[in-house]
């Protein structure tokens, strides 16, 4: 049986504490009659006279948000308060998953907002590193509520006027920073970076076959297509969705930096048409996951030009450098792409989600995508249709993501996204100084970061001694570092960083900036807190028959 | 040159109206040095003592939005307030679209959120009947805020652990509906009813040719698919989209009520196996985009039990009624569909987007999907990473959708649902009835609805002596009546309703109820407005070289 517990719903102005978690806190303080009715839900609006209910409820609500928002930002306060999931499930405190047959009041729903900020995790915590979407910018997230609260659909002018109009502007400023003419690019926005590239390949496909429209792929002969082995994997997940399969997804060589080998992908090509495939695609990557790198754009666009590919640039990540004078050379060559990832939830620290799939050639998505249902779309409008987004998209509705980012846009300036993002990449040049100087780290690649990543061993004390190699990765390994340290900071909570293998490195942590509210203590903390955490690791030794 | 206006931002409580929209309003009171502060935006949190100015900033907007709440919910208030594209650009009364290099201060970005409300269209008005999602409910609002500063990621139980458990809570219920068994269903939520329809193609490819995730479409024999004429175009969308080509899918033959023929779609069963193609999928309705219809899911799934098919229904706008013990019937034989399409941002008035994909069998998802992407998705972590649901989606992020429902239904209980539910279905019922006494309109079908949706042609005083049949449809379609009416109705902005021509059809409208707010009286309304905006209509004759 799960305590049933009430808070005390009182008009006026409520310190978010008088939202009380246990017990029968229910006092009547004001007129008692009318917080009688107020614990009601069926008092809100739409109902007769629901305003003043409704005032009341949304205003504790937000005394809630900001209590929680305002706890994110201390650094006293924890990242996390870390529950298993049969904890959850079993109701801690009171706190029932459960869906009722029954109404419950408004007081037991505030209580359950809280709670579910309470066992949540802080993204927006100065100490969050974990994603690559971190932060919480209060502009970004007033855009979000008055978006919820406008709760309309991107599919036509008709029901969004403003909003399409928002895209459309926010998309050409896109596609001037990268670099495209007054008559080139076209774009949308679309549930993720994952989606912005599938339509890039959904794209590049219709381009060189537009009949694979109503023929389908039987109709086509075998595509290849090209990606870096450090890339995404949603290339690949486009490339199985898409009914091309991932076995004709060619993962092109990095160097050690993790950023494709030009020579590499004229190999990889050559190799494909001598299987017989039709080579039609390449993504580059700026900004890779885990590494942080950044193909060379300009030489692979030299390749695609030369073979007629379709060139892409996944710039989920690392797009955001093209507002920054200081780090926009990093993409140099992305006006020779075809198409652009871009999302401004990751490095422009809007709140999640936006992404922007941007594409050079007008008019390609909406004939790659149109079927013009005639009872969605009516040609025979007052107004100009072309403003009816809706068959542009794989999607039918669409959640209006812009607004936020055009928000965020108004209250920065080009200016200060410029700074937040500067900011966020001094942040890991001061992590990856830091990191070089220290014995109980190693850095995994030893050259500056190009954008905030920043990945690292801890090396606990008993392989220090050893030269840096094999053995001691292996060790590294077979201790499980990573992942204890990262078992141990969850139950802590005080900061929170990933971790994760790749290629022939064994789990190493990746520390990423997108927040600008981190400063340098913070990379300190997070430093002193793995230090901490794996003090005093037990060391196991690797044995020969146990593989690693 | 856009005129810059100011509003005062004031401490302590502000009724909406206090932010100007005009002029130099640029009052002073209170703490004059601290409203100085408050206009610059950089004061916000995380900026140290930010706190107070945050508090501010949210509280003003909060009064916008609850202004606006009001005044979506006030039947006196307009719906919307049109403009055409080229009035909006140009920048009404100084609200400027353009993207500024320098910030703004928060005072003027707080008019840019009224400015934008004032130009949309208020979805939640109870006269606003134009798209199957209608309506604006308080909870889920409140559940999108609180999601929103919350900007979290469905990817892992590690991020969102809360949200991840309230979304394996809520598919348990609505798979229970369903009425798959304990060992049977799984599910995810979806960015929209289109995306889940291509899931559900998606799984019934790889159940039937698990191999063409790594082969791709060559590798399987030409594929058919089978959906009703009157079936939502996100069937076409998905086999266009996953390679099997529009010309793959029969669109079978609906009856008069726009419900599929069981014996049409064996014949076109046969049809396509005559020309050589690989049957595997069939779509059903539950409820129609345009009629509401129900596809008799029963007989249909008997077809395909038979020759082993893959059965879909496609309960995006429908789906709601299962939770109705009155309508629920309609849905007869669902539960023996290999996956369910269910919308609840459309019956269920849950804020956009709520959509889910619900798939019978347990662990397909993740098979055809999981790509393990080791950097992401660690198997070594401290929990059950069963829970880390990213890899079984196509996309990598995932915004929470589910939070505002699972608060719905704790604030409604299943009762709630229930009855706001019938409602809706009275309001058409009632309009329906109105409608057949009506000679100033037409009922498209005359069979009581089964759904919300009420079909109809509004016939100006010229037509009416004639007699129904081609002559007189080819009279209203020429004087273009529905567009006509429809142009004017946006232009006064008291009510929306939608129009479209469907088959051999001429333009009609389609009335939807999804909104607990509408009451009769605005059904009642909605009828007299079409009446008064059509009463002058001129009279175009068809002429016989015109076409129709």
């Amino acid at each position: 049986m799960h305590v049933r517990r009430r808070a005390s719903f009182i008009m006026g102005r409520v310190s978010p504490g008088s939202v009380s978690r246990h017990g029968d806190t229910q006092r009547e303080t004001g007129n008692a009659g009318y917080n009688k009715e107020a614990r009601k839900n069926k008092y809100l609006l739409p109902a007769e006279n629901g305003e003043k209910v409704t005032r009341l409820f949304l205003r504790e609500l937000l005394n809630i948000l900001l209590a929680y928002i305002n706890k994110s930002q201390n650094r006293s306060s924890k990242v996390l308060d870390f529950h298993y999931p049969h904890q959850l499930k079993e109701g801690r405190e009171g706190f029932s998953l459960e869906l009722p047959d029954q109404p419950e009041n408004l007081e037991q729903l505030l209580v359950d907002c809280r709670d579910t900020l309470k066992y949540g995790v802080k993204t927006g915590h100065p100490r969050f590193f974990n994603q690559l979407s971190t932060g919480l910018d209060i502009i970004g997230l007033a855009g979000e509520w008055l978006t919820s609260t406008a709760n309309t659909n991107m599919f036509t002018y008709e029901v969004a006027p403003v909003f399409i109009l928002m895209e459309e502007v926010i998309l050409k400023k896109m596609q001037t920073f990268i670099g495209w003419s007054e008559e080139e690019g076209d774009g949308i926005f679309s549930p993720g970076g994952t989606m912005s590239n599938l339509y890039s390949v959904l794209l590049a496909r219709y381009h060189f076959f537009p009949h694979v429209k109503t023929e389908g792929m039987h109709a086509l002969p075998r595509l290849a297509l090209f990606t870096s082995a450090h890339s995404h994997y949603s290339i690949k997940k486009s490339a199985v969705t898409l009914g091309i399969g991932s076995e004709n997804v060619f993962l092109v060589k990095c160097d050690e930096r993790g950023k494709m080998i030009p020579a590499e992908l004229e190999y990889s090509i050559q190799t494909a048409k001598g299987k017989g495939l039709f080579p039609f695609y390449v993504n580059t990557t700026a900004g890779t996951t885990v590494y942080g790198a950044f193909d060379p754009i300009s030489d692979i666009a030299d390749i695609c030009e030369n073979h007629g590919l379709w060139l892409h640039v996944d710039g989920a990540w690392g797009g955001g450098l093209l507002l920054s004078e200081r780090h926009r050379t990093k993409l140099r060559g992305i006006e020779r792409a075809s198409s652009v990832t871009w999302n401004p939830h990751k490095m422009m620290c809007v709140p999640l989600q936006c992404s922007a799939i941007l594409v050079r050639k007008k008019g390609l998505l909406q004939k790659c995508n149109q079927l013009s249902a005639e009872y969605l779309f009516q040609m025979d409008k007052h107004y100009d249709t072309s403003y009816d987004t809706g068959d542009k998209t794989i999607q039918c509705g669409r959640h209006v993501d812009v607004f936020k980012l055009w928000l965020m846009w108004k209250a920065k300036g080009l200016e200060g996204f410029k700074a937040q993002i500067d900011h966020c990449l001094e942040n890991a040049e001061y992590l990856h100084c830091k990191l070089q100087n220290r014995k109980d780290f190693q850095l995994v690649f030893q050259s500056k970061p190009e954008h905030s990543n920043v990945c690292f061993w801890y090396l606990p004390s008993y392989v220090r001694s050893m030269p840096p190699g094999t053995e001691r990765n292996r060790d590294v390994h077979v201790s499980k570092v990573a992942p204890k340290i990262k078992a141990k900071m969850m139950e802590s909570g005080a900061t929170m960083v990933g971790y994760q293998p790749l290629g022939d490195k064994v789990n190493f942590f990746r520390c990423v900036f997108s927040n600008p509210a981190t400063q340098k203590a913070d990379v300190d903390f997070l430093v002193d807190e793995i230090a901490r955490l794996g003090s005093n690791l037990s060391h196991l030794k690797y044995e020969p028959n146990q593989g690693v």
